[in-house]
């Protein structure tokens, strides 16, 4: 074995010095691997930035066995705590295409989960722009996910029963329709894998989207000059952190935000290159078509005032059958497509 | 562009038809990449397993705006709703060197998180074992990061302050260190990146190992035969799982595992290789002594039962200065190194 492996060695020595083109394209060419092939990443990891201390005093300790049987430890409640981070990931192509990378913003319940494999176990849009050439942070905001939560939140979290995703997200048709299994016609969610899909919710507070903010804030300033896509409350996450940081993000892929920035704001953004998507089956909903509608009038407001927005009905492209989860449905590739496409527009992927 | 590309693709077509043996070499050899260089996969993504169904009833209902100036929604705690799963995310490097995977099971107060990138930003287990040719299958266990939790969940969480893996994790010289910055002599601890470190741990019940194990038994059934590594609370529930799957778990390493499996039980998992590791500073403590004695006893009791079970007393080899998390502390390479050895003197790694 090692005598091959040495051979393998002084072939790969005299193959860089004769063929490096050659290797290029055979190890990756223009992007990270295939489409559908290899991987090739020339970086992947992980931290946690953003938080700040804040320090317990006065309440009671309690005694504890950590692990059944195990040692009795002391729990004191009090003390200074580490709270409202922000957990991100990211993976960089060995091939770059973009100019920038791509930062995610999930969306309310969720956690970054939500771009990686679908429930039926298709490859989600973090692999899809990776395999394009673009690095991909994904990150989840403060409360969820590996960002951890903390104690000094307010108010009770929210916990989503399982017909609520599929009766508010578009997927069945509207209240009763979980217990009927009712879809939307021509539904492009994956409902066959609908009991793995409510697995990756988390629970949600609504007292936590300043802290939240915050910290993307301080990975935009970690990650960025970016392109952010964003997704349902990671939407209006994201319009704020623009208002704040409109230098650093590029681009501003709103997936049917669940609010948007603010009026008196709009000098602020107005630099900022906006596609806002939305997906099918608006109308039949009682809520989306008011959460669309402020939408589409704040971005009127935003082009009143200078500024560059694309608005994305996915049905009048000829999508069709997408849920508020459009990032898992079944065509998650061609609203990807479109997303990239627009991107490359905006000059920022070649 | 697109001439140079054809071309590109000419040599590659022509590459590969005269050169495979370089291009293999050149690619990534034997392992997913080089050992520093690019990382190649075959494959990564990410699941839930695990897990059920509860129904909650008879609780109020309440109305809340999801996001600032959004619509109101109706909040009903009542339903039935998805709980105790496990997320996994996994990484398949395109060149294999190991006959298994590796499943990952945290420590306490953790999460996947802790095999990822180190606090000072170099890299962790994860890419250290992926980068040599093994498929690595990450876990938060149930209630940890992306793995959610639950309402149904007895007690209250504990949240640990930032002075407390400091003076419990022999970073520091013992209680009342954290304040002095006091470090064990020789701590490998990339004590700089402390603050960085804390930002990792997530709230932690003291009720729920016993969903954590079946949802880890539900991820051994879907990703193994594999070899498991385990840490601190994980290594208690990795010899629980060895004892309900012992023909699915083919090696046990447990890192300073803070339980171990049952006396009773021992003829269950005698047949799995054992590998546990302790590292320095236990005399000084006023826990460690009594965890580690715990686990010798009985590591003594599964060799006399005819099982095999190595332990690995880092300093004993020459590998000093680690604590409790050695998977982030700076010879953390070193340590992993060895992990690497006894596995391949496994049969597992070649």
């Amino acid at each position: 074995m090692i005598s091959i492996r040495n051979m393998l060695r002084r072939s790969l020595v005299l193959a860089s010095l004769l063929l490096p083109t050659m290797l290029v394209a055979a190890c990756g060419g223009s992007s990270s691997g295939s489409e559908n092939g290899p991987l090739q990443l020339a970086d992947m990891g992980s931290f946690h930035v953003g938080g700040r201390d804040v320090t317990i005093s006065g309440q009671p300790t309690r005694d504890l066995a950590l692990s059944p049987g195990g040692i009795t430890v002391r729990i004191d409640p009090n003390g200074t705590f580490s709270v409202e981070q922000a957990y991100v990931q990211y993976f960089v192509p060995a091939s770059r295409r973009s100019i920038l990378p791509i930062l995610f913003m999930h969306g309310g319940g969720m956690t970054g989960v939500e771009y990686e494999t679908t429930p039926d176990g298709r490859e989600g849009w973090l692999n899809y722009f990776l395999r394009r050439g673009w690095p991909v942070y994904n990150v989840d905001a403060v409360e969820r996910g590996r960002a951890g939560w903390s104690q000094t939140f307010e108010g009770a979290p929210i916990f989503l029963a399982k017909n609520e995703p599929f009766e508010r997200f578009r997927i069945g048709n509207g209240a009763g329709s979980y217990t009927k299994r009712e879809l939307m016609p021509g539904s492009q969610f994956p409902i066959d894998a609908y009991d793995k899909f409510v697995r990756q919710f988390v629970p949600r507070w609504t007292t936590t989207d300043d802290a939240a903010l915050a910290a993307y804030i301080a990975a935009i300033d970690r990650i960025c000059p970016c392109a952010v896509i964003a997704h349902g409350q990671g939407g209006q996450l994201a319009f704020r952190a623009a208002e704040a940081r409109a230098d650093k993000i590029r681009a501003l892929v709103a997936v049917e935000p669940a609010g948007v920035g603010e009026t008196a704001s709009i000098e602020k953004i107005k630099g900022v290159p906006v596609l806002a998507l939305y997906g099918d089956f608006i109308d039949q909903d009682p809520r989306w078509p008011m959460i669309k509608g402020s939408g589409l009038r704040y971005f009127d407001e935003v082009r009143a005032a200078g500024g560059f927005v694309t608005v994305i009905d996915l049905p009048q492209i000829g999508i069709t059958g997408n849920s508020h989860v459009m990032m898992m449905d079944r065509n998650n590739a061609d609203i990807a497509a479109a997303i990239n496409r627009w991107l490359a527009e905006r000059g920022l992927w070649r």
